[in-house]
This record gives C-alpha cells, sequence and structure tokens, in this order.
C-alpha cells in the first residue's frame, strides 16, 4: 500500500497499479472521489468506472466514509492535480453515515470544531495544523540536537512550588471528600480567630466542664452541654476567638478566656433552651447578647457568614447546635496530613522545569526541556491554556548573548523547517488567512500574508534593544503623544501588550528582543546586572533578562543569563521571599563549582500559532484544557 | 570557546590555542587537570605549569570546582588520550569546597547518589546514563519522522478513566482540607448502609423527638440528646441503617424504621448516662446492646472500625458522642461537588495517550506520543515509577504483523543509534556492568556484555511466536517438569515474569514477540481474533495483542491491533463494564469510516535500562518519583 503522498509526488509510480486507502472528503458527478489518507493535505483523484461498482455501493462514498482504492495512476485530464487513479477494485472499510455524521461538507465554525475535537482532525485546516506541529516539533527536536544539548526531562509532578510562576494544580491521592486532617501544633494566626493548641485542648475542656458544673443548670443537662461543646472543641483543630496579635501560651491564659466569654453564655443559652426557644429560633437571636459577653471581655465577635458548615446547613436546621462552638467559633479544618499522600508531601504540577534543567545544565553542559507544563489560571483567553507545552533550553557558559542568539536560531530553523517541509500546508493556511482577513475592516488587515511573514521573519535579524531603549523609544511614539496607550509608560513599569505591539508591529515591524528588564518585575533567578553588562543603567536596577516579541503573538520567548552568584542570589531570593530552604539543591550548584550560564522558555503552542496563522491557542494543541473544560 | 568533545576529536585543533571550561574530575600530581564539561565522559587533560600558576591558585583545583583553561593542544605523551592541552592561563570560575561537596572522588552507592541526584549528573556513570538517554530520546523521533509519523500531543490532564489501567493522580484546584461537598440527592446503595434523601432528614428527626419526649427521660436532657442525635443526622449526607437493598421512598417508611431502633436504642443509652458510665466508657461496652435491639428488627448492625472519625479522635475523646450517630451508624460523606473544581468535573493524570492517539491516527494516518504517563500504584520496584515517560504509535491501515515490524524496527533503529554515537558511554558503561557481575555468583553472571549484547538484539531478527505456542513451550520446559515455576502454566492465565525470561533468556535467548494472548487477559479494545487471525485458536478467545520481550527487562512494548469494528467493540466493553457513555467520542470513530489500524505502547526507561544496562529504574530518569519520593 502506498500514501497518498507518495502516489501523488513519485513520478516513478505513473502508469503502475498502486492501492491506496483513505477517507472519503468529496465524490463528485457519481464519479470522482477525493480521498486523502492524512499524509498529506492535498486528496488523490479517484476516478470510478461506474459500470464496475454498482450505485449501491457509489452511495456509500460518503463524506468520511473510509476506503481502499487500487488502481492505475495516470496523468490528470483535469487542472489541480498532477495525476490521478483510474480506479480498478474499491473496498468501503467503514462507512459513515452522512445524515450522523458531525462534520457535513461545508464551513464549520472553529467553535464547532473544537466540541468536535475528536473529528476535526479530518478536516484540512486542522490536518495542516497538526502536521506543522510536527514539523515545529521535530524541528526542535533537531536543532537542539545538532547544537550538541541533551534531551532532558524535568520531572512533572513537584514537590517544589519555590518558583512562584502562578497557580498549581494540586495531584493527590488522598479522597478529597474526606482528607486525613491532623491536629495544627502550633497556633495560627487567621485573622481575629487562632486556633487553639491541641496540648491546651483539654485544659479548655476542663475547664468549660467546670463553668458548667457550677451554673445552676440541671446537672445530667450540663454534662451533656458541656460535652457538646468539647465535642466541637475537640472537632478538628480547635479555635478561640482571640485579638489578632499572635497568641503564644505565656501571653495568654486560655482557660481564662473560655471561662470569662463561656461563663456568661452558658446560662443565656440554658435560659433560651428552657423558655422552649431551641427548636425555630434563628442563630441571629442570639448574636446580640453573645455580642455583648465579648465585647465586655475586650474581644470582637465575628461570626462565620458562608462559611463551610452554613453552606452544608441552613440556620434552620442547626436550633440547638446553632448555639455550640462551631457557629461562634470559626472551625479551620485541620491540616491535611500529607503524610498520608502518594509522594508523602504536598505535590503540584510543574510550571517549569527550568531549575531541574539547570542542575543537569551544571553537568552535562546542555540540555533541553521539551513536556508539558501547567497554570490553573483562571484565564479564559485566546492565549492561555491550563496545559501548554513548553521547551527550556540550559547551557553553562553561555551569557544572555549566546542566549538571544540560541533563542534567534531556534525561531529561524524552526521558519526554515516549515518552509521547506510544510509547503502544502502552508499554502491552504495562508490562503485560509487571507480570507479571514478579508472580513475584517481595512485598517486592521495585517500587510503581509502567511508564508509572506515567515519569510520576513526568516530573512531579517532580531531587533535587539534594552528595556529602557524601548522606555525611550515609547515615550517618544505617537500613541504615547496622543495619549492612546491604555497603560502607563515609565522606567520600571512592565511593558504591556499595546507597547510591546506598538515596538514589534509598529516601530521596527520585525521581531525585537528586549533585554535588561528592571529587577523587581523578573523573577529571582535572573542574574543582577553590574556596569558594562548589557542592560545596565543607573535608572535602577536591572537584570539579564531577554523577551523576544513576536508580531500578532507577543512574548513568545522568555529567558535570562541566571544568578550563578551565591551571595547575590541568597540575598535577592530573601529579597523577593523565595524560601531558600527549599531550594536547597538548587543552591548547592552554586555551592560548588558554579558557572555563568542562562536559557530561556519557548511556549510550543504560540510559536504553532504563528507559523500557522492561527488566533486562538485552543485550535493548535490536540485536546485543549481550559477552565471548566477537559472533555475528550 | 570550544567544547572537550570537539578538542578530543578534532584532529584539525593540534597545535593550536583554545579555551574551553569545565568542571574538575581529578588534579593529580598537582599538575594535572582532568577536566570535563559533560559535552562528552572524555576528559581533557590540562597540564598546569606549576611556575605560572601559584599554589593557592592551585589548592583551589577541587573536585567539581569550574575553571576555564586556555592552552595548547598538543598531542599527549600519557596513555589513554590522544591530546592534552598545555595550559597559559587559567581561571577558577566557581571554587568547590572539598571538605563539603557531597560527592567524594571515590566510589558511592547508587542509592546515595539518588538521593544527590541533583549532583549525580557529575559523575561518569550518571553523565553517560542521560546522554544516553538523548540519544534514545532523539531516535525515537528521528524514526518516526523518517516514517511519516506525526508527533501527537495527547492530553496529561484527563477527565476519562475508562482505560482503567491502574490506579491515577487525581488532579485538583480544591483544597483538600474543605473541600466543597454536596448533599446526595439520591439514596445510594452502599452495603448495608443507605443514605437518607436530605427531604426526609426532617421527618426521621421528627420522629426522633417524638420517641425521646415519651421515653420517661428527663425532658431537658432528652431534648439535648435528640438534638445532638438530629445533629448527626443532619451533618453531611446522612445515614440510616437500612437493608442492603436499594431504598425507595414508596418501599420504606423511615420514621417507623427509625423509631423501632431509636426507640429502644434511647433508654438504654440514658440508663449508662445515669449509671455514670458515660465519661470513661468505651463504644464496644454498648456495642452488644445495640445489635441485639437492631437484630430483633431484622437488621445487621455494622460498626465502622477504623473509619474517618475514629482516627480523627480516639472513643476515650467521645464519651457522649460515642453514642451518637456517626459512631453507630456509618456517615458516607457528601459527594465532593466537582462543578467548583477547575475544569468542572474529576480530572486525573492519564495513563495512556493510546485512545486520544487513535482518534488524530484515524485521520492523520499515523501519530505517535512521547510524554509523561503516570501510576499510582504503590510499588517499590527497581521497575515502576510514579512517572514515567511513553511512546505510544498508532497507525491507519495496519494490522498486528505491520505492528510488530514497527516495533522491532524501532528498537533497532534505537539500538544502532546508541552503537553508532554513545560508543564512548557506552564502553563505560560496558566496564561498570562487568564490574557489578564479577561481584555475583557465577552461575547469575550474564553471558554477554553490555555492548556484545546490543550488537547480537541488533543482528538478530525477533522470535515471534503465538501466547499458545509460548505455553507449550513452556510445559514443555525443565522447569515446569521440575515444578520449579512459583505460577502456574496453563492456557487462559497471564505469563509471569519467570516464564517470560525462560522464554527470552533460557529458550530462546533473544527478543521475543508474543501475539495472541487470551481476551479476558488483555484490554477491551484490543482486536477479537477470529479463524485465519494470526494468534487465533479453538482453546479459547484470543485477540491481536502484541507483547515484546527483552532480556533482563520482560515486558518493554505491549501492542495490539485494535478492536475497529463496532459491534464486536460494544459487546466487548459491555462484558468488561467499560462506560461507554463516556467513551462516545472513541466510539465515533468506529461509527464514522472506521478502518483497521494499531499501535503500541513503549516505556522509554526501560529501554534505557536495556542500553545502559542498569538495573534500577530509578537510575535512568533523572528525578524519579515513587511512593513517598517527590525530592528536588
Amino acid at each position: 500500500m502506498h500514501s497518498i503522498k507518495q502516489v501523488l509526488d513519485d513520478t516513478a509510480l505513473t502508469n503502475t497499479t498502486v492501492t491506496v486507502a483513505g477517507w472519503v472528503r468529496t465524490f463528485r458527478n457519481d464519479r470522482f472521489i477525493a480521498l486523502n489518507d492524512g499524509s498529506t493535505i492535498r486528496n488523490l483523484q479517484c476516478v470510478i468506472d461506474q459500470e464496475q461498482v454498482d450505485a449501491a455501493t457509489r452511495a456509500r462514498f460518503t463524506t468520511s466514509a473510509a476506503m481502499k482504492c487500487t488502481g492505475v495512476i495516470v496523468e490528470s485530464k483535469g487542472s489541480g492535480q498532477r495525476v490521478e487513479m483510474q480506479v480498478t477494485a474499491v473496498e468501503v472499510l467503514g462507512d459513515s453515515d452522512a445524515e450522523k455524521y458531525p462534520i457535513q461538507p461545508k464551513k464549520h465554525s472553529l467553535e464547532f470544531l473544537r466540541e468536535n475535537a475528536h473529528l476535526r482532525f479530518r478536516t484540512n485546516t486542522y490536518s495542516a495544523i497538526f502536521r506543522m506541529r510536527h514539523q515545529v516539533s521535530f524541528g526542535i527536536h533537531e536543532y537542539f540536537d545538532q547544537q550538541g544539548y541533551n534531551y532532558f526531562h524535568a520531572p512533572i509532578i513537584t514537590a517544589s512550588d519555590a518558583e512562584g510562576a502562578g497557580e498549581m494544580f494540586q495531584v493527590t491521592t488522598l479522597p478529597l471528600e474526606k482528607a486525613p486532617l491532623q491536629l495544627r501544633e502550633d497556633p495560627v494566626d487567621y485573622d481575629l480567630f487562632t486556633t487553639v493548641r491541641n496540648d491546651y485542648a483539654s485544659q479548655v475542656a476542663a475547664t468549660i466542664m467546670h463553668i458548667v458544673e457550677n451554673s445552676g443548670i440541671d446537672k445530667k443537662a450540663a454534662y451533656i452541654f458541656a460535652d457538646s461543646l468539647m465535642y466541637h472543641i475537640k472537632l478538628e483543630p480547635q479555635k478561640l476567638m482571640m485579638a489578632s496579635e499572635k497568641m503564644t501560651p505565656e501571653k495568654y491564659n486560655y482557660s481564662d478566656i473560655a471561662r470569662r466569654i463561656l461563663g456568661e453564655m452558658v446560662p443565656i443559652v440554658y435560659q433560651h433552651l428552657m423558655a422552649g426557644q431551641v427548636g425555630d429560633k434563628k442563630l441571629s437571636d442570639y448574636q446580640l447578647e453573645v455580642e455583648s459577653i465579648c465585647k465586655k471581655h475586650g474581644y470582637t465577635l465575628r461570626r462565620r457568614i458562608g462559611g463551610y458548615y452554613e453552606r452544608l446547613f441552613s440556620t434552620e436546621q442547626l436550633p440547638m447546635h446553632g448555639l455550640a462552638f462551631h457557629n461562634i467559633f470559626e472551625i479551620i479544618p485541620g491540616k491535611v496530613d500529607y503524610e498520608k499522600d502518594f509522594f508523602g508531601r504536598e505535590t503540584h504540577l510543574t510550571v517549569s522545569g527550568q531549575l531541574q534543567a539547570e542542575l543537569a545544565a551544571l553537568a552535562l553542559g546542555k540540555v533541553y526541556t521539551f513536556g508539558p507544563t501547567f497554570r490553573a489560571e483562571n484565564s479564559n483567553t485566546a492565549r492561555h491554556l491550563a496545559e501548554f507545552w513548553m521547551i527550556e533550553p540550559e547551557a553553562a557558559f553561555m551569557d544572555l548573548q549566546g542566549d538571544m542568539d540560541l533563542a534567534e536560531g531556534l525561531c529561524k530553523h524552526l521558519i526554515a523547517r516549515v518552509l521547506k517541509n510544510s509547503m502544502d500546508d502552508l499554502q491552504f493556511l495562508d490562503a485560509r488567512l487571507k480570507e479571514e482577513e478579508a472580513t475584517k475592516p481595512k485598517e486592521q488587515r495585517s500587510e503581509m500574508g502567511l508564508i509572506d511573514r515567515l519569510n520576513f521573519v526568516l530573512e531579517n535579524p532580531f531587533e535587539r534593544i534594552t528595556y529602557t531603549e524601548a522606555i525611550d523609544i515609547l515615550l517618544r511614539s505617537k500613541p504615547y503623544q496622543k495619549k492612546q496607550f491604555q497603560f502607563p509608560v515609565e522606567w520600571g513599569v512592565d511593558l504591556q501588550s499595546e507597547h510591546e505591539r506598538y515596538l514589534v508591529e509598529k516601530h521596527f515591524k520585525k521581531p525585537v528582543i528586549v533585554t535588561g528588564y528592571p529587577a523587581q518585575i523578573k523573577a529571582f533567578y535572573m542574574r543582577t546586572n553590574g556596569p558594562g553588562d548589557l542592560g545596565y543603567t543607573d535608572k535602577g536596577k536591572t537584570v539579564a533578562a531577554m523577551d523576544v516579541l513576536f508580531p500578532g503573538i507577543g512574548e513568545i520567548i522568555g529567558g535570562s543569563q541566571r544568578e550563578e552568584r551565591l551571595d547575590v542570589l541568597e540575598a535577592r531570593m530573601k529579597e523577593m521571599h523565595v524560601p531558600a530552604e527549599e531550594l536547597w539543591w538548587y543552591l548547592d550548584t552554586r555551592r560548588f563549582g558554579t558557572v555563568p550560564h542562562a536559557g530561556f522558555g519557548l511556549g510550543l503552542e504560540r510559536f504553532v500559532l504563528f507559523v500557522t496563522g492561527m488566533g486562538n491557542i485552543r485550535d493548535v494543541i490536540p485536546f485543549p484544557r481550559t477552565p471548566k473544560s477537559a472533555e475528550f
């Protein structure tokens, strides 16, 4: 059997008999099957002899039906293809009921196709995208292999969240509906409420018993009531209302506080009980009294509103226990007992493999990662995914200049590769984009087509400027003068999308690499610039960072030279509240044979967006993961 | 700057001046630095002129110190290297305190190095392993690219757990210590216990009040006690002990059941209360009495042992509430409200990308995945990881023969590649293995060295046998006759490691592909064999599965032709309790243009084990994830 790509490209096959298999794209004039097998966007025209194939069989040549055709490859009389097949034998491998097949032979919206992502690979647009995604992915491996880099698999599950690159997904084998909890051992400062240390719980309980037994309440009722209170004291980490300052055992006498407040509460509760005001009385009915008691003793009562228990039960459902501890004092759940979790500790999905890649680079010299990374950010935009693929090279003995060269070299290698290997798919996507652009108002249309744009990026060096220069350009720009920028422009603030787009699309009209960003807007591991370093300025502390900005995409690569000086790194971590003890292994590389090194991160999907001309990141990954969506 | 690999390999560099940088492996005779930069396992000997470098500087040439050396490359007078560097300038980039550096220049155990995984890349063994891991990884991409396969990124986070390939990790953004719960709306059949519908809770509560008020107990105590019971009834989804058959509101009168049991329980509890037997009495003291009441009414009491609350509190801590509902009746927590989770549903880490890869293959023709997969199995063995990398090709129009050819072709491509590109590293690992083998008893030593073994596998076709033939061979084998096999050998049971090893290591002495396994021990998606199919037998139903078994490793590849016939697939899913409605998208590919197709899964780490000769899978992945271990 031959692939359709082979049949269409290999002139030696003309006038020979071959067999192909694929899916019907269209069936025209009861004679011409356009067959596609995924090997290329081009279809093979298979011409049926109506006398050999009966009408019942021909009726099965519906869109997406699978068939096997054998026949002679001949030069095509029709336009649009060099050769076609004169079919001598045909077999339907799998029918496709035209009435039920979701993707009809008409133009569907991308939204509709996203909902049918399991079948969208069968359309021209998506098959082109995913063949190109392969070309880009393989090109990445090829580039780094050629440059002597080792493919390094950073761990996906990580116990480290020190990089702080956004919200993370938790990974666990604990049952969510009843995760094992442990009592908090230390008091926790939590707004106005503080947990009671476990070793004080029995002291508090004993105090309450004493109060209740001496409160004049009927002994049996008191006993039961006190026990109910004790129960709630003991339930998970216990709470007593306290001043918001940090409690220490020396500073407060818990039993004294408990006695003072509870000693006055219990009789009131009992009084209501006796008056039969329990069953249908609302919590708020008691609130004033309890508040006034607390106030008298110098504490502010803060009732939990919209909290955990109140979501489970309405106050009407809690007549008696509405008076008990958990409604007056906030119950903070115990800490989850992570020793019982699979890894014996709290673990998350990685947001970046960089720190681990540094460990390997500082021994193997050059490594790169290529793996999935995750952000649990609730961003429903055309540029964000919760799960995406990232490439992170890291090289010892490389400085920021080398980093920029590596990044630019990679982008150009990939663009050259798709121009060489994906021209069929590019032509289709180029035409698709032109069609889409034509629907836009004239001033919003891009000046160049997809292929032109790729060639332009390939042929021109990326512009390299410092952040300080970028700010100067922006301050002199028309949109700034005309107050058309939404966000402020001044040295020290981060560049916003509108600023990046101005630099790339209006000012330089090509990819731009910005270096030397202010330290305060960049990560702790980036190297602090000194006099003579690229991007150094007397306007403020800068770091050896670099962002590569692409037209239409914005930041496609973010990288930096890493801070290799232990003392500088430690000072910066302290400044940025990064816990050094959690990153002992990272710091070890600076302790033992530290060297200058650098690296960057490239978002695969953003690059695929650029080379395919697509606008929504959900269209360039097979099964996008976004808030509220994890189908297939 | 040059890499050390360049300097050692490029004869044109002899007698020129070059600069290299790397880490000191050893410093001998106060003169000879063995410098390594990770580009190769070989070191560059850098010869210092003692008159140019003062003693204080020389004292800094400690193991793992980083340095930059400039000098002339000359032919080496010493043995073991072709060239060496006559150093003219030297700079210490980063010191390494010999007293503190964890990896001393001596032989460390692999266990010790695993604990220092952040630095183990700096040893010969691990740098060789991770360079070879790159060669294997790149070789995989290269092989599939050459064969026209598209790299396909299957989703890592998945809402589908239908494949049932083992325990999964949950992915969530819900807080584990207080995940939002929702009341169960329907009664749930749960062993002997069934939840009470929320709308019946008040009915039950009213009944209890009635019982207690008429029980002759002191009114106030009764009131409080009943309320305590009510509280527990209302706590989360509520439980009443019931017969195990499914409850419907029509079938049972809840209040009647509650009255009958509770009506007799309450006085007993009160009696103990009155006798002062509450404070320090154990739950088990009451159990017999309560059991007999339940029995009389036709219900079996099943006390919770080792359950949730008992893990939180000892029974001593629950004097009164030990008598309350949650200790007598099991409390099932509410269902987690996954609509509040990030994806709006329960999600896990993938165990395989195969099902999704099939979707793409049935449009693009040929795809392969290469990504991390996860198993939350509590296996602490030298062969299991919780996180590992898997390669899963999938091709339309491919049958089982083609699948076997693809698998064998891949293995041989990779072995040829490492023999070509990794000979330095292989020679080191070969010698390492010989040393290790020498410590074993003679009869346990392998007959071939590492390189010999790789050549042998490369040069010989894999043996291909059916499962039925494998069983016949095993039944005729010496170990079977001598009853040396621990596990039974008979048609229908799965092959155990001891059987696989006999076939591969003793009988055939080369890789073996076993096909046509019994259907009942294989997955639902494998194609059912009919007469004429490879592996068909009248001994029982078989499927078109294939396992590739390697010496020393066992199963390294598992694959199959997939069941493309909708009716056969649906019947088999029903038989194996795979929920068809969850896999609607998978079944769609069989509904619309289904075609024969096949694929397999290769565990990257197992393959790297084979080509490196290592014995523990934790030594061939940078940062292993195993039960209780997620360091770095």
